[in-house]
């Protein structure tokens, strides 16, 4: 596999987005959900002719996107989706949103299994629901697995919907097909919805492929809905283009209720720099996920050599760590001393799951190897100079 | 004033967008509300800039979008609003959608004045509300003028809030202070919010300038909250930024109320975008404001000449003429005998109002004078020739 290398400093600090403008010059940012790597050519060239011929108006792209997502997701997870079954809308996070409107009632509850990506408990609560925690069982040493009696058990107690995130963000985990196959029975045993957030699932690693919720089983399409983007693996997630996708005309039912300009809120830039991702962006994905298999591995040795006694497990999927820093006796919330001693930005363990992310931070490996040791090599300085507190 | 020109009807063609691929080839499209120029040079250099330093991630502009806005404000209108009282999200109506979901309660009634921007409907439907249309006073041959005792009586009778067009689209009427201050005063006495989308105020004509919502009054500052956008004025609706403005705690308190997310959904192209449109594009937006004032004029002449007996007044602001099409025969709908036997594509006039809208339709003029000149040598073709169904 050939290796996409990661922008130099320079070219990262010229850019205006979030990671590169939150923290201070002196802090190594690692936390949101941005890759350091050049932008794909192919979408790079497809944004530049946009803008030449003036493209700028309300997108007439939704159905190129359908399909050119439906090519990728073909040859890259042989699953066919149906174009026609394809809404799109500005981003995940809308599609959650939105979708779950359609699913649940104001104040029905909705499952999550922590530790899990912060926004899940706002955008539950957003459409009206109430988060029902069902943390994951196993950890960073054994590997991770959903807890299927407790998800039962909050299907019985009244959960209309649960939101799953396949892959696992943030501790990179894939979930098997057994399990969503369990999963959707439980749902369909129950009448409930399943959200599938595949947004991570092109960052699945070759080795282990992610397997896509709707092509489970009958039950999956029946229950599942699927919101997912090209926006985490080509690092375009500020150009806001997302897609709902179904398999079933329950599926369709819940899609189609969703007001139409939900619709509209897509980009159109968005859909121009998807169309080419999808269509035009594998050999540049393919170098980024050997970029990571690198990181994610060199992670592991650093951690090893600098950071002894530190949590986690190499993840299959994407470029998040899922770090247990109990062992640096920095307290319930890391991040704040790795800021302020390490000048390393993480994220919060706890924005995770109060409980479950205790002691733990979440690291974005998405940079250059050089980036990853300094960051690892300040932690362990920061370790060895501090009180402890 | 200078003058810029719409793009040869070869680059048109090659755009993406809603305009230029809805229809046939032998289709003059004048519905949607893009516009024929090419993009602001500015805004153009920022988009590839944007592009060839990858900086595709998530946005930290919004208070660049916010600082640009204000001086654009300062310089065109005389209002600066605070950047701290700035929220931005993706366009106009998911701020207006979300700004009525904190102003009220489900099965509220909101005002909206017909004729009026279909989405209107629905999306005070989407934010749970329920539509109380009151109809605007005069019309074609007066002017327009609100009904302030019809609105009165609407929130006397419960309306919650208003959903103001400012400037007016599809009339291209720009409201009065005076009348703004009353539907203030109105809105203050019965404790009902005003929601202003001024998205048009930047295509008001010189001679006609709009006048800002937070602007009039007090009582405006404290019961409105203007929502307003780049996306109209400089033809870049397809990038999705929008700003939410307030001007007083009350109304801080709703903008404050939404989700956080709410934020996270402004793209950062759009954001780009729009810093360059605010702070470097006002020389190309009188050239186009120039453009749009010959071609308002023209439309005039071009009317009384081929189509005596259609109802036009020249509008104020933006680039929608509201046409009255009864005298031509074509029934409730003209713009469907519009594209069916002049292959010219309107806006159909009952969408901005079942009763107000019949036998209207609203034209785009925001094209070559060629294009529209032909566009209304068709109609007039189809008129001689049709048998008047
Ligand atoms: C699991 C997951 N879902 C959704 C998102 C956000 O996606 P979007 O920006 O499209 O809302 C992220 C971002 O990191 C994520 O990790
Ligand atoms: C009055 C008015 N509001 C809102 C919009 C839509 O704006 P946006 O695309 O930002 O939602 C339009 C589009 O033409 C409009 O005319």
């Amino acid at each position: 596999m050939h290796r996409t290398e990661a922008d130099s400093i320079d070219l990262l600090r010229a850019r205006t987005s979030v990671k590169w403008r939150t923290y201070a010059d002196d802090v190594l940012p690692l936390p949101v959900a941005e890759m350091d790597y050049p932008l794909a050519e192919p979408i790079a060239r497809a944004l530049h002719r946009a803008v030449d011929r003036s493209d700028t108006g309300y997108s007439s792209l939704a159905p190129a996107v359908a399909e050119a997502f439906q090519g990728f997701a073909a040859r890259r997870f042989g699953w066919e989706p149906d174009p026609a079954r394809v809404t799109c809308t500005a981003d995940v996070s809308m599609g959650i949103v939105e979708v779950l409107r359609q699913a649940v009632a104001p104040g029905d509850r909705v499952i999550v299994t922590s530790p899990i990506y912060p926004p899940f408990f706002d955008l539950v609560t957003e459409a009206g629901g109430v988060v029902d925690e069902v943390p994951l069982l196993g950890g960073i040493r054994d590997g991770w697995s959903f807890d299927l009696p407790g998800i039962e058990a909050a299907f019985a107690r009244g959960a209309r919907a649960m939101l799953l995130c396949n892959p696992h963000n943030p501790t990179g985990w894939v979930p098997s097909r057994a399990q969503l196959e369990a999963i959707a029975e439980l749902a369909a045993a129950h009448g409930a919805t399943v959200v599938s957030d595949e947004v991570h699932g092109p960052l699945s690693q070759p080795a282990t492929p992610y397997t896509p919720f709707l092509t489970v089983s009958d039950a999956a399409r029946e229950h599942g809905v699927a919101v997912t983007a090209a926006t985490k693996a080509f690092n375009i997630a500020g150009l806001k283009t997302a897609l709902i996708v179904t398999a079933s005309e329950r599926g369709d039912r819940l899609r189609e209720a969703m007001p139409y300009e939900v619709a509209w809120r897509m980009s159109h830039f968005g859909a121009v720099a998807t169309v080419a991702a999808f269509a035009e962006g594998g050999h540049w994905l393919d170098g980024v996920l050997g970029s990571l298999d690198d990181n994610r591995r060199l992670l592991a040795d650093l951690l090893e050599e600098d950071l002894p006694g530190v949590g986690y497990r190499v993840p299959d999927a994407t470029y998040l760590a899922w770090l247990d820093l109990t062992a640096l006796g920095w307290g319930d919330d890391p991040a704040e001393t790795a800021l302020e001693r390490a000048r390393v930005a993480l994220v919060s363990g706890p924005t995770f799951g109060a409980q479950v992310g205790r002691g733990h931070a979440r690291l974005n490996f998405a940079c250059s190897p050089e980036m990853l040791a300094e960051a690892i090599a300040r932690l362990a300085d920061a370790r060895a100079s501090g009180d402890g507190r």
